[in-house]
């Protein structure tokens, strides 16, 4: 009994030296996620790798937002329905609840109302919010599914948009080797990586990128020094506001697994983090990293790669003879 | 001790039993994969799932041959590199390694043999083996993987293809409640579903779905009795043998987890299974099933669908600076 008190005490003073550490930085740790409604976000999982969703019955959530590659489908821009060359980098889904809204724009405040969008988008997924309700309801294998998770009977868009959205707040990549190290772990990360992320503090780029996920949290305008030449239409923010001084204002994307999500920016035109960093110096702070500088930089940024989504490939109920059948080539 | 002893008498017992009674019937259960290459079978799980084996860095092997979906796309006939329509309907990947040979044509003699196909087919991955080894092989993750899977550096397309076959023999569904009730739980099926199966039998079902995966065992001529219609050109065997013979024949597919793999036949012009079964029992068999026992055998054939993929959603290792990028608009 004794013995176990000691270590009970140890505990405690390490949890208060690790928390003091990491309250002294502008990033903090991710933190296991709580109060998840475990059968919403259950059938959230399988809903957001069902095809059936799209009018193609090809296109899913995970087709864009794919978590065996962090999250995002790894092009500049994503492929919709009859291969649409999407207007945009697809952000990944990974820490996403972390975000103050969802979209490069923040047109949807939430999760749950992003969602939604996708799946009507004729560009995307090509289905209307009836069609895609009247499919899910229609397969036997969910209905039991959607009572279980929202104590009654019937399937509609909220409850869709819902569980989605339930199943991505679990998507948090806790653990990453620089979380560690925020967490008392000296060693976790090493010389060159500290120095880069001296570096990251000093030159200013955690004037926005910092918080639990290092950015996600604000919107900046994309080329605040010099401006950003890019071919890609995209306003920002003043496609919500039809404000002029909202154009070219994105939300700050989130760095955790950056070294999973390339290509980077809005317009997924830095294909490396080499870029992407130098391109940011330039443009947001009138800085010219040197080579040096720029390499310490991306291995501090390698330390942000946490635990990747940990689970059982979803295994889908089937499809009804009464089911709408997908339309790929209509 | 002696009750333990007793316990393994029994087990004897039943499992010789089960033995006799399994050995009676023309279909004959799945038991467990053996002799699996673990770590090329792991490699080839993360290959399986990689949409950088194609031009466009969107369509991976499970894009057509859907895992939480049978393995298949459930579409009449697939989609490819830029929203190309297939020419035919993509059969399950499940069970395939019983197959006698690879495609509805049996082009490919086995699963490495088909892996290959696909990749540099303009219409579906529209890679070359050239380029995917290229990516595969720039990408620092998967290089321990090769060297651990095949005991030496490097990574080529027979390496490459190796691993998935491998990977692909693991994907067996052994326990569907046929197979239990063939193993002696005489109550794994109901009446409906035995009668279905006595009717399976009696109406000549068996003369071509038999074995372990109840088909995939012989080329059949589609349409023996009666011409079958249908607007899609593929003409079978004939396509790789040239023999008049052969026109309309195809490898008779496997009916495990046909509940899954709809739609039905090379066309997929059979939505459902009461309509793929009236359409066999008419254009095979000269047999117009009422619909009651249509609907016993349609209820004997769900009875096939086993265990289903029970593994760990890969995580991908990311591209590095000079992985060759994607190409989906070009």
């Amino acid at each position: 009994m004794r013995q176990g008190s000691m270590i009970f005490m140890t505990l405690i003073s390490v949890s208060i030296a690790t928390t003091t550490l990491a309250s002294n930085e502008p990033i903090q740790p991710i933190e296991a996620v709580k109060g998840i409604n475990e059968a919403q976000a259950a059938l959230g999982k399988k809903l957001f790798f069902d095809p059936r969703l799209s009018k193609s019955g090809f296109i899913s959530c995970n087709s864009c937002h794919n978590l065996s590659m962090g999250g995002t489908d790894n092009l500049k821009t994503s492929i919709g329905h009859k291969w649409n060359q999407g207007p945009i980098n697809a952000p990944t889904v990974l820490n996403s609840g972390f975000n103050l809204a969802q979209f490069w724009d923040g047109r949807a405040k939430d999760l749950k109302g992003q969602a939604g969008g996708p799946i009507e988008n004729p560009g995307e997924m090509a289905s209307t919010h009836k069609l895609a309700v009247e499919v899910v309801a229609s397969i036997t294998g969910y209905q039991a599914e959607f009572k279980r998770a929202f104590g009654s009977e019937g399937v509609d868009i909220d409850k869709i948009t819902t569980a989605i959205a339930e199943f991505e707040k679990t998507l948090v990549t806790p653990n990453s080797r620089f979380d560690q190290w925020l967490l008392g772990n000296k060693d976790a990360i090493n010389e060159e990586e500290k120095k880069g992320y001296q570096l990251f503090k000093s030159s200013g780029c955690t004037a926005c990128h910092n918080g639990v996920a290092v950015g996600g949290n604000s919107y900046q305008k994309m080329g605040l020094i010099t401006p950003y030449k890019t071919d890609n239409k995209a306003t920002g923010r003043f496609g919500v506001t039809k404000k002029e001084s909202d154009k070219f204002m994105f939300k700050v994307p989130t760095l955790r697994n950056i070294e999973l999500t390339y290509p980077y920016f809005h317009d997924g035109n830095a294909a490396t983090l080499t870029d992407a960093v130098q391109t940011m110096g330039k443009i947001q702070l009138a800085k010219e990293f040197s080579q040096e500088e720029n390499a310490s930089i991306v291995a501090f940024l390698k330390t942000l790669t946490g635990d990747q989504p940990d689970f059982k490939l979803p295994i889908l109920p089937p499809s009804q003879d009464k089911t709408p059948q997908p339309a790929p080539f209509k």
